[in-house]
C-alpha cells in the first residue's frame, strides 16, 4: 500500500530545508557566530562543576524551584546588570528567560499580532524578524533610518497615515543599540521622540536590545524601556515597551539564553504561550554562576577582540574594494552593513561567493523593501578567524569583479 | 496619557497565569517530576566539566558544528540505545532534538493539523496533549483503552465513521509504553494491528515515548516505529510514524531535552518551524557526554528506586483507601491511574486537597471525556519522598473522607 507522508502535511507551510547540515563555509559571513576564542571555557568549566555539584539535584523538578519563569539566580542577575549597564530598574519578577531572543520574539508576535494588524520595523532590520512576521502573514512597514536610528519624522508619518487608514499600528519593532545591521545608536533623544510618538499613536514599543552589551565604548544609553518606567508609574498606566535581552552575543549562541523584560501583566499572558515547560536548565544555571563574578571582565574582553576584528574588516574593505564599498563605521557588534556600486546584486553576489566558500548576507534579506536594496550586503565578522577575514574580503572582490566589473581597483591594481 | 496594554493583546489567547511561582506543594503528586536522590549529580558534574573543557570553543556557533537537528554525539546515542533497547534501527540523521518532548508535540502539531483535522487520542491521555489541541481548535475523538492499551474495534469504529463522515482522521496520538496515566504497555500484537488499520485509513501514529526507559522489567517492545520500518522499506513508502522520547524522565526534567524521530521528509519540513535556532548547548552537550558510558547502569538504578515508590505508593491506598481506590498496578513509570468510588468529584477534591498543600491530577483533565471521569485521578510518585507519599496518601484519604463520606474505613479504622 503506497504511503506519502508529505501528503498529509498542513498547506502552507514554509518552505523545507534543503539539505541535511554539512558544514560551515569557510569564510562564514553570516550570522550571530561569536569569537571562538573569546569563549570563556576555563571559567565555564569551573562554573558548571560548581552550580551542578551545589544544585544538580534541582534538576529532578521542571522549573528548578524557580518556576516558569527561568532559573531565579539567573534573572537576578540580568536584573542587577541592566540596573548597572542600562539603568533599566526591573526586578527579577518582570523577567522571563527565554530559549533564546527568537523564541522571545516568537512569544511577542503570538502576544500581539495577526493578519489584522500593522507592525513598523526599521527599514534595515534582522532578517528573521521579518520572515518572523510574514510567517504569520503579519503586514509591515519599513522606517527609514539614519546613523542615529529611526528618523522620526517619516515614523509620524507612517503613524498618521495608518491610522488614517484604519489600520493603526499595533508594535513598533527596533533595535536601537547597535542597530542590526547599520551598527548606529540612537541617542536618548530620540528615544523619548519615540516614546512620544508611541504614546499619541497608542502603539507598543517592542525593544530588542541584543547587541547592546557590544557597545565599543561600554556606554550604553537607558533601555527605551527605562525612559518609560518613571512616566508609567506615575500615571498609573502600562509601560509601553516590552524589552528583550540576550546572552548569545555577549557569551555564546550555542546556550539559547535570552529573556524578556515586561510588566507583569504582559509576562502573565505570555506564560501559557511558552509551552516548553522551561529553558534549558544547565545553560540557565552555568551562565549564572558565571556571570554574577565574571560578565563584566568576559565582556570588556570580547569588545576589545571584536573591535579589532571589525577594525580588521574594515581595512580590508577599504584594501580591496575601495571606494566601491561604503559603510558607516558600527559602534559595536559583530557585524558591518555595506553598499555596493549601483549594479551589483548581492543575491547574486550571495550565490557566486558561496561557491568558493564565502557566506554574506545580501541586503534584499535584511530589509524591508528589499528590491531597493540589493546592492548592499550585511559581513559578520565575529567568528572568522583573522586571516578568514582578510582573506574571505579580497576573494570577495574578486568574484565582485569578475561578475559586476566593481571594484575597478583591488589593493590600488586595476582590474582587467 | 492612559495606556493599557492588555488591550492591545490578541483576542482569544489561553487564559493568562494567575500569580507567580512561589513554592512547589508540600506533597505534589503532579507533573512529571522526577526522583531528586536519583540525579547522578557527580557524574553530571564530572561530564560537564569534561565535555566543556574539551569543546567549549564550540559554543561560539548556533548549533555547536552539528547544525539544526542538534549535538551529533546526543544523536548518536539515541541512535545506540533506541537499537539496542527498542529494536529500532534510525540513524543520527533521523534524528532531531527538541527542547523537551513538549517542543517535539508542538512541532508535530504545526506540521500536520488545523481546524479542519482530526485526530485520535486515548480516552485517558497526557492531559498537554489534548490542551494543546484545544488551543489550535483541533478537534479529537478518545479511543476505549484497556490493560494492553488501544482497544482495536473500538479504534477501527472511530476510523471509519470519520472516513464515513468526510472527516478522515489525521493522526492518532498513543504512549504506547507505560501508557500516561494508565501505565499499561501495548503488546506487539496490538502495535502490529494499530499499522494495519492506520494502512487501512491512511493516518499517521504519532507515537510519544516518553516513559519507555522506565518498564520496570527493563524489556521494551519494540517501537510502532520500528515495526513499519522494514515494510516501508520493501515498499517504498514513508514509515508512518512519527516518534518522539524525552530524557526528561530517565535523567532530568530541567534539562529539557527531547526528540523526534522520522523520515528525512519530515524532519525537513519540521526543521523550519523549529524557530528557536537551536536547543540548549550545555544540556545536549553534558547529557551526551554522560550518557554514552553511563545511562544503562543509571536507568536501571532508577528503575529500581522508581519500582519502590510505586510499591510504596501502593501500599499507602490499600492502607488508606482500602476497597475505595482502584487501580491497576503500572508496568513502569512515575504515575498510577486511581478510581475512586461513584459521587467523589476529583476537581472539588484536588481545591480542597490544595488547601491542604497535596497536589493531585483530575481524572476529568487527563480524559478526553472529562465530565465521565470525575471519580478518577492521576498520582505521581516520582519526587515525593517516601515520607510524603505516606503522609501525603494519608492526609488525601482524610480529605477524601471529610468532602465525599469515603473511604469508609481509614487503616481499618471507621471514619465518622
Amino acid at each position: 500500500m503506497s504511503f506519502e507522508i508529505s501528503a498529509l502535511f498542513r498547506p502552507k507551510l514554509p518552505a523545507p530545508a534543503s539539505a541535511r547540515f554539512k558544514a560551515f563555509p569557510t569564510y562564514n559571513f553570516v550570522g550571530g557566530h561569536n569569537d571562538a576564542a573569546s569563549i570563556p571555557v576555563e571559567a565555564l568549566t569551573a562554573a558548571a562543576a560548581r552550580v551542578i555539584a551545589r544544585e544538580g539535584k534541582s534538576l529532578a523538578t521542571y522549573g528548578l524551584n524557580s518556576g516558569p519563569q527561568g532559573y531565579r539566580p539567573l534573572r537576578e542577575f540580568i536584573a542587577s546588570w541592566m540596573a548597572e549597564s542600562a539603568d533599566t530598574h526591573d526586578s527579577a519578577d518582570e523577567i522571563l528567560i527565554t530559549s533564546g531572543s527568537l523564541q522571545a520574539l516568537d512569544l511577542v508576535n503570538q502576544l500581539l499580532v495577526g493578519p489584522d494588524d500593522m507592525v513598523i520595523a526599521e527599514e534595515a532590520t534582522y532578517g528573521g524578524a521579518l520572515t518572523r512576521l510574514a510567517k504569520l502573514g503579519v503586514p509591515y512597514l519599513g522606517v527609514r533610518l539614519d546613523d542615529d536610528g529611526i528618523d522620526m519624522s517619516h515614523l509620524a508619518e507612517l503613524l498618521e497615515s495608518q491610522k488614517n487608514a484604519g489600520q493603526p499600528v499595533k508594535f513598533i519593532y527596533t533595535i536601537p543599540t547597535v542597530q542590526n545591521p547599520t551598527g548606529g545608536v540612537m541617542p536618548v533623544k530620540r528615544r523619548r521622540h519615540l516614546l512620544d510618538l508611541a504614546a499619541r499613536y497608542n502603539c507598543l514599543i517592542f525593544e530588542d536590545d541584543c547587541y547592546a552589551d557590544l557597545v565599543w565604548s561600554g556606554i550604553r544609553p537607558p533601555t527605551i524601556r527605562a525612559l518609560d518606567a518613571e512616566a508609567a508609574v506615575a500615571e498609573g498606566r502600562s509601560n509601553r515597551v516590552i524589552y528583550c535581552g540576550s546572552f548569545s552575543k555577549s557569551v555564546a549562541p550555542a546556550l539559547r539564553i535570552g529573556f524578556i523584560m515586561a510588566d507583569w501583566p504582559v509576562l502573565a499572558q505570555i506564560l501559557p504561550l511558552k509551552t516548553d515547560a522551561g529553558t534549558g536548565a544547565l545553560d540557565q544555571m552555568v551562565l549564572a554562576e558565571f556571570c554574577k563574578d565574571q560578565f563584566p571582565d568576559h565582556i570588556a574582553r570580547l569588545r576589545a577582540r571584536l573591535k579589532s576584528k571589525c577594525d580588521m574588516t574594515i581595512q580590508a574593505l577599504e584594501e580591496h574594494f575601495g571606494t566601491a564599498a561604503e559603510f558607516t563605521a558600527p559602534l559595536g557588534g559583530i557585524f558591518i552593513w555595506v553598499t555596493l556600486p549601483e549594479g551589483v546584486d548581492t543575491k547574486r553576489l550571495e550565490v557566486a561567493a558561496l561557491k568558493e566558500g564565502i557566506a554574506i548576507n545580501p541586503g534584499a534579506e535584511w530589509t524591508v523593501d528589499g528590491s531597493n536594496n540589493r546592492r548592499r550586503m550585511r559581513l559578520c565578522f565575529g567568528n572568522p578567524e583573522e586571516s578568514e577575514i582578510r582573506g574571505g574580503i579580497a576573494r570577495l572582490a574578486e568574484i565582485c569583479h569578475r561578475e559586476f566589473g566593481v571594484p575597478e581597483r583591488i589593493s590600488n591594481i586595476e582590474q582587467s
